[in-house]
């Protein structure tokens, strides 16, 4: 039994077609991510990746982006906005598509790329809070609603087709 | 601004590529799920549908599957496991999506579903549950996650591409 089920890694969930989020994965995850067909996956931290998942990116011949960002810190840390448009343009790339968005929990700065990406999206802000929550649970941070409230730049291309005009 | 801003039904997410999940949509959540180019709708209640619903998904040729089950009440109401496998099988026929499912607050009967489909998926079961949670919050059944647990009907057909062997 135990090699049949399928481990998901922390908060995996699909965003869009072609999008997929969650925490960290690691080793018990490989099974399942092999199943997504992934082209690219995104890591956003400024941490280094181990060993082990750049290997495994590797072998399955998945692209790596790995966008150094520390998170939103109240009073002195900010997500830079630029960071944030350079990596949603990559997501938005079906070149890239499936790819996989990660931080370390699922929470936070994944939390931040998909509320600004659901900003491109026209979505309320409603239920863009609503959404982070759902992942972040009781570890919100008031700092990433208030920076996906005021991210503004223009979609670098169009956005998936639940975007379109 | 107010006629550019996207309101998704409660609780709205993606499932799988071709499958949708929410609470009861209203006429403000019309506009966005326009977009989403559905070709059914599953209404998980026992309830009769609003004449706006009726109406809203035969203008736009919605097909409408309405599976007339009460939630898992403790100690003495359960759902039919036969209702719920004969659900999946319309889910997951390709002719039916993209399908909204949708119960009243998306947390329950719907979040039952989305759980025996992650079993045909072979997710493990801590997965399965903290992404059932996710949408119920603090109202979470046991008796939702128990069901979710026995319920061990085969494939009615190949389940989505994450599922596949």
């Amino acid at each position: 039994m135990a090699d049949r089920v399928l481990v998901p890694p922390l908060n995996f969930a699909m965003v869009e077609p072609g999008v997929y989020r969650s925490g960290y994965p690691n080793k018990k995850n490989f099974p399942f991510l092999k199943k997504l067909g992934l082209k690219s996956v995104m890591y956003i931290c400024e941490d280094d990746y181990t060993d082990e998942n750049l290997r495994f990116w590797d072998e399955t011949g998945v692209r790596v982006f790995h966008v150094r960002v520390a998170g939103n810190k109240e009073p002195f840390g900010e997500i830079d906005e630029a960071d944030i448009a350079d990596a949603l343009s990559k997501v938005l790339s079906v070149d890239n598509q499936p790819i996989l968005l990660h931080c370390n929990k699922g929470k936070h700065r994944v939390g931040c790329l998909v509320g600004c990406l659901r900003k491109l999206q026209r979505w309320s802000l409603a239920a863009i809070f609503d959404e982070y929550r759902r992942f972040s649970g009781s570890k919100m941070h008031i700092a990433d609603q208030e920076f996906i409230e005021v991210f503004d730049a223009p979609p670098p291309q169009p956005a998936p087709a639940a975007a379109a005009a």
